[in-house]
């Protein structure tokens, strides 16, 4: 993708401009921008999702439907081949779907498969929303849906998509919201204050692997610099911060076991809003912890 | 080892089957029970396990020396090829000693060379009371020990050997303690009620292996109908609960996340008084948990 | 109240023996206990309860309005004057309803008028479930019940009045649960260990007045000796009780601040089973704490 | 005290204007203020600061003690009569020192009495840093100190005067911190949310009297859109916060006992540093909850 346009210039251009900065937010269907074209201007980057987002209600089903079947399958052979957008190419790459094995490319084979039998249309997932296991998770669950409440399922992963892109293709105020965080805080319940220097390791869990996603030292605060996910949506998932309190309570001098009842403490969850926050603190003595999501 | 015998029939026996009831409780030194013997009566089996530390203390540093230096070296090739006693055998295979492999062996080989050319008798531990990961982090700090102080800790070990060995051959009033336990409740903070039908899962946790240890299902009383463990000493080392909130509070009805944000709670510990009483319990909502070493 | 009679002897007695030990249980209604007469031999009390309330539900409206209509009403001056039974004056004494002010008098006559207008019967309450604040709030909020439900509420009470009366009256196997207990524990989660010698302090708050219901010292368990409560029906209300942990941490010497952070550490909560069992623990640092309803 | 005076304006002014406008930081004690304008210019007003605290220890003992001579009494009815300064008069007067009763005056003036036999120069102490409770336990506390230890603990009150009447007079970079602030946030762990909608009563308490000092609702942030206290010292002493969690769980409609196991939460905690910052957090369901000093 190239450089982000002005709203601005977007809403005083020439249609050629506007089509060409914006044709590919929907995938395989310019039509949605041109209609789009027609609503200008916007005040905020927010309404024209919504603008776009509504020239695709307004058309008729069958239109609805080509535009769903213009979409490529997830991680499937033809799509290795060529077929896909280059920004469906990058954002399947992110999770590594277009380096699967063999018998994972099979699976994801029989799961299209079956799909497309069922509903008509390939399967449609924001892939960025996602870990693998999520995305797993939700294309076994979704074949169990009425066609009916999948179609309508199906247009709403496309608005995650197009909002997406459309953040990264347009500059100005009002961008809707689309990237979450993950942050925390250490605090020492013995002396009453942040615990620094506190060691945090962030890792996705998940059936096919356990990767190491960041790792950092609380501050003087007691929290990480920055947060341990941001600037992205957060992948829907299954998550295990450890904290190493075993070593900082050592640090500080206060008597405990050995081994110490508590050294690394794995605090384990699941992400289900991208676009959300989540705050995951600890409060720690050597003997007892508790932790919530808090805010 | 064989039945065990009444201390009532100790007290009254002759010296032979004295000897041949206890004589094995000291690893190749029946002169501590020869010396016990000439204490008699006893009104507690913890007297005459104190008696027979005593008859130790009362010898000199040549004697004493001679009793460290009759036990085995853990896991060496000599041991495997049979100069252990049965007991000994029975102890050390507990954790596997016996069916190291070459590598392992290996280690275990350096350590007992570097243990014997530092202190001049082999390494005694009380293998039960230790994982086999706390057993080789025990014994490489005590590498580290003055020769003083580490025949104080060889002389305590041989204790704790004697203290479980004696407890299995002499039935009678005032055992000393030598089981431990782990028990663990659940409490649903939503419904301030026990959390029953809770599943527990415990494992131990070492560099070697992670290894299944018991699962149970929590009932009526949110508690698990038998302690996770109990009976004998605790081993030393890590463990890790995982309590299965995640279906209980969806079994429950109760309005949460998709996927749902605490499904799998681990609870990640350290054991390091194999007699003591380990209480850990989990106070849970579907957003937040607390844990302690609990009474 | 005379002593308790066998629930063997009752099975086996003649009807003036059965009737002089249970005539009483229901309020000025003998016929109650004739009727239970009939349908001897009870295995145990609670079958004895469950008969006598059979009976009343199995006479026509009219006997069991007139039954309740047998009842006196709370602190009232006609009460006062004497048509109680001794089974109801040290029923209602007990929260001191024969101690009121004129100003309480005059409130409680007020009710009961209201009461006896709008359902023709007096106000029915088990007293010794109730602190005096709970048992007012009660008697204002069902004077807005509709008639029908009042009645069945009025026939609940008179079962708790009569299942108290009945475990006093009658020895035997199988007495219906009557006693609620109220219990504590402290843990310092510093140490991981059970906190002794916290000073505990428990009040009944209330609108009229605070009052101090019992103070104990934690034993080496954390816990108090006997529990805070027990023996006998918790009444419904509001308490409080105080944890003296500035001292203990002082005791223990721990650093803290000066002032401490937390020093009396006041927990309030409501009982609203009197049959229950309320346990209420707190987990305590200088800094921190927690409580729930723990079992 | 009149308008402040920027910090360029006394770095250039000539001596007259600059004693006229810092003369008063220390009690009739203009001299410190002349040393000051000798060591001109001050980047920041903490410098300022430094310097005159750097002049009080230039001088020698007896010019030291006849400033602290220079001091009024708390709360003496010298004092009533008008020989302190307007400084002093308001400072004492936001205690309520000048309204006390005839029984208070002479307690007062009995600890006056043998607070000056015993070190020779009046009680010093920063008055608006304290409750009238930790200023009479401050006061009873200190008169045991050594006149060594008891001069430098003047030495010290008289430095956070001067501080806070400073930040007052004058403006300008880098002030000196001289004010606190107490926050909170509710937490709902049934739902992991924050809990907003929650009245929260903060009241002071103390053996002369219990007052309430604020009141606040909960954002949908689950924070009080102010802080609880702030824009002064936090006066050392006993507080304690009402959360209302009651009220907020029925609107919730989540099921809960009746009246509700958890309904009025008091937290009681006491601050210590009034130039700190104290968050009193609350995680809470409907039956248990935690507190600490937050950060």
């Amino acid at each position: 993708m190239g450089m982000a346009t002005d709203l601005a210039t977007l809403n005083a251009c020439d249609r050629g401009s506007f089509l060409a900065a914006l044709g590919g937010i929907f995938e395989n269907a310019p039509w949605v921008a041109e209609a789009a074209f027609a609503m200008r201007p916007f005040a905020m980057v927010a309404d024209l999702h919504a603008a776009m987002m509504q020239a695709m209600a307004n058309v008729g089903e069958t239109e609805r439907l080509a535009l769903m079947r213009g979409h490529p399958e997830l991680a499937s052979k033809v799509a290795s081949a060529g077929a896909m957008t280059a920004e469906s190419r990058r954002e399947q790459g992110s999770l590594g779907l277009d380096r699967l094995s063999e018998g994972e490319l099979a699976r994801f084979d029989r799961l299209n498969a079956a799909y497309r039998a069922r509903f008509g249309f390939p399967f449609i997932v924001c892939v960025r929303r996602h870990t693998r296991d999520s995305l797993l998770d939700n294309f076994e669950r979704r074949l169990a849906n009425s066609p009916e409440s999948e179609r309508a399922m199906a247009l709403q992963e496309i608005g995650h998509i197009a909002r997406l892109r459309l953040v990264e293709a347009v500059e100005g105020p009002g961008k809707p919201k689309t990237d979450g965080r993950l942050s925390t805080h250490v605090l020492d319940t013995v002396s009453g204050k942040p615990a620094g220097g506190v060691r945090v390791v962030l890792i996705e869990l998940g059936a096919s692997a356990t990767g190491l996603l960041t790792e950092a030292v609380t501050n003087a605060d007691g929290r990480t610099d920055e947060p341990l996910l941001a600037g992205a949506p957060l992948r829907i998932g299954t998550y295990q911060i450890a904290f190493h309190i075993g070593a900082y309570f050592a640090a500080q001098g206060i008597a405990t076991a050995s081994p110490p009842f508590l050294d690394v403490v794995p605090v384990r969850f699941a992400i289900a809003e991208p676009e959300g926050h989540y705050h995951v603190p600890l409060l720690a003595s050597p003997w007892s912890y508790a932790t919530y999501r808090g805010s």
